[in-house]
């Protein structure tokens, strides 16, 4: 039996755990999405590859997602899951061997890999069984960064998208860590204290702290400075409600 | 300056990162507790030492917390963690040069360690600047070995602890991560799914996945077991309403 290992490699190089280093070894080759807009986080992969064994890389290109459609969300994302199960499979069927799946962050948070991956295992035509194994997601190396505890003692995290943001606020959340912004969206929160991130762990690293009201400005600044010196931003923040 | 550095190790030296294991190298000795009851942690800390450069480790016996006192729990744990300040300091006042704490986990969760360290630097005693990098949390692991995403496509996550779980149900959660348990209670959650570990990335590592009213037998009896061969137990579960 063939075998898939979804390995998260962290916020990079630097995160690369031995288990994953040694797992990324065992393997014949890696599958990478090749997306137009991300060239850098392909170039960290082949980076890690070429550091851990010369692993060779086969870039697979990322099906386009219907982004017309807006009314059928959900029926997008899953046509383009389907696509992108379709295009792997092939690499598999046409190339044989042990392959990974090298995840940014940690495979378990925001990431479809997992998903992908146990489409591949159910549709059957491709033979194989798989593993897991984590890797630093964003949200830690953030909280490193600001040096800060996720949350106040003993008391809870929230975890959720920007699109959920609202809805999180209606439940009386108010210690959230928000992924996937488009933009930051904090109207009504001024006085909330933020510690937001772009680009963690990449040479464009932006970091802002501080009174929501206050640091508003300064972030939308930094994170278009990111944009354009990588190409792409991702960010991430932690907002807390201050008693 | 002298320097504290708070490095997070994972769940086991198969996760201690590049970057830690470099921060490991760099200081003069590593501080730890050293608890009755988890006499495992502090020989796997000191294997981690061993493995990069030898570091020498201090283990501090850590206070007793009063457990007679549960009416005053914010003061009790405020005057436990005083004095886990007061011993580390009095070691760093004794014995020079660059430090470090080694996390179990990530310091982001669920951990005390930041706080100790921010107490030492406020108190101004031992003139100390202070870092943090990211380790693998138990949450990761959990979710890793199951092969499971935390949460459902572009849905929250929840991160609290068994005391607030219910708290949790009761604002509408109905995907929720649990650390720090006690025991299990989960009286009405029968229909709910759970993916529960102990000891994880350890030799006594247990995995129980399941509906709640199927497995609940299967855990305590498991939960029972690990604590048997390791003479501790640590666990944590995800819960999810199924729809």
């Amino acid at each position: 039996m063939r075998r898939i290992r979804v390995l998260g490699v962290g916020m990079g190089p630097q995160h690369v755990t031995p288990e994953v280093a040694e797992a990324l070894r065992s393997v014949d080759y890696v599958l990478a999405a090749q997306k137009s807009s991300q060239d850098g986080l392909l170039e960290a992969r082949r980076e890690i590859c070429r550091v851990h064994g010369d692993v060779p890389l086969v870039a697979v290109p990322d099906p386009e997602r219907d982004r017309d459609a807006p009314r059928d969300y959900p029926r997008a994302v899953a046509d383009w899951h389907e696509a992108r199960v379709a295009a792997y499979e092939q690499v598999l069927l046409e190339r044989p061997g042990d392959v990974a799946f090298l995840v940014w962050g940690d495979p378990s948070l925001y990431d479809s890999t997992i998903r992908i991956v146990e489409s591949i295992h159910a549709r059957g035509r491709a033979q194989v069984e798989y593993d897991v194994l984590p890797g630093i997601s964003a949200v830690q190396l953030l909280a490193a960064r600001h040096r800060i505890v996720l949350h106040e003692v003993g008391r809870p995290l929230h975890v959720t998208t920007s699109r959920l943001l609202r809805e999180a606020l209606e439940t009386g959340q108010d210690n959230i860590a928000v992924l996937l912004n488009a933009r930051l969206e904090l109207d009504g929160l001024e006085d909330w204290q933020i510690w937001w991130g772009a680009n963690l762990g990449t040479p464009d690293e932006a970091l802002v702290a501080g009174r929501v009201g206050d640091v508003l400005a300064e972030i939308d600044t930094a994170r278009a400075k990111a944009k354009e010196a990588a190409g792409w931003v991702m960010d991430i923040y932690l907002l807390r409600r201050v008693s």
